[in-house]
């Protein structure tokens, strides 16, 4: 079983659009506070990654939006990773909302390693346990 | 005394920019998100006021920047009602570093009352209570 | 041959993000914005077919990064019309450095056809000779 | 007279709200773009500024909202500097919709000159032709 990880926070006014629900890139600032957050569960943010000289750019995005979110919904942000390559990693993401349950939106990241000025590295040995 | 709300959140990645600090314009967003956390502790978030046909366009926005946040740092964000008059209101708002109570901006946003036609209403009498 | 449109514009400040380059959540807003010029480049705008009371909200997004964009690049999206089925369509989008031409993203954006309130509809008969 | 710089582009989708109408934060980003535009219009971009070793961080930002701009508006920001003193320096800013001239809003914002490290420098010399 993958380490999963769970944050949740309200839906801001500024997150919305005309249409009158969550505009869609959003989603993809929520797939990376939930990153942000599993890695502060893990007792080590990506600033310490950064600090260790270790970036993990995306290469990759893909959502699939379900259901609309909209102002105001406490909605609850689920990442685990799935998939640790050599020199690649893929986060996937669950949007919920929070308090019904159902599932908004779902995606997945995929990463690469770099250092700091942008030559391939190779993902930490610690990444691998997080995965099975 | 006014009723004086708090709430706090982490910093997004996204909210950064190219000078590795926070971008400027975040800040009225958070000092927005402020002003919906303080009307969720009211009982009644904005989109009741919506609900019953009541909005509070911002008419000026204000912001003094002190020192940089960053991503990552949690940040709590400290917003009160500090003039109510018949169709017009303001909310002040501070940025503090959490953990060192650093404040980090502090401004202001005045709105107006009106319908959703956009004429001007009165201010709800509920409102003058929250000042003083 | 599909009608290929092409809108360009400089990458701005609040779009980069602590690493020094564009935030991967942007291409979305840069794709929206092309298929927005796409619209305009037909003569209706999409603000029409929301006067026409026809929405077309995105239910899956993929973006494949190859290179990232710095600030203050002129840089061109490129959008057309990749599918169109009786309820749903995709747009193709590509992202590229502009003086060189390097491509820097590229993805697509599926959209159903819906109206106001969001029930399906059938993709207006004049977007099928976009396509071919 | 100073230096009066205008740039014009469309409004973006994403930048709209769930209030129909352009998002008030927004306006910071347009006042950016409109100083980044200024700073090529004058043959040196803010990042040949950063090149030097020279940023203009903003250490007050004010916006006065007169009407609502809507999705698909073309729109004009208009940017000068106001003021340069020996280490700060102000931009006034106008936003216009561009097909009927009406004032949208309108604000400023202060900067302070400093080296990368974050020290005060001063405002270089060609700056105070900008004004007068």
């Amino acid at each position: 079983m993958p380490f999963i990880h769970e944050t949740s926070f309200h839906v801001r006014y500024a997150e919305t659009d005309e249409s009158g629900v969550v505009h869609h890139s959003t989603y993809l600032v929520w797939f990376e506070e939930g990153r942000s957050s599993f890695l502060r569960a893990l007792g080590s943010g990506y600033d310490q990654f950064v600090a260790d000289g270790i970036y993990l750019p995306v290469v990759e995005a893909q959502v699939t939006y379900r259901a609309p979110a909209r102002y105001n919904q406490l909605i609850t942000v689920r990442v685990w990773v799935s998939e640790v390559k050599s020199r690649a990693m893929t986060f996937m993401a669950e949007v919920i909302e929070s308090q019904s349950g159902q599932l908004l939106a779902q995606g997945y990241t995929r990463h690469i390693c770099t250092d700091r000025e942008g030559r391939a590295r190779r993902v930490p040995e610690s990444w691998r346990q997080l995965v099975s």
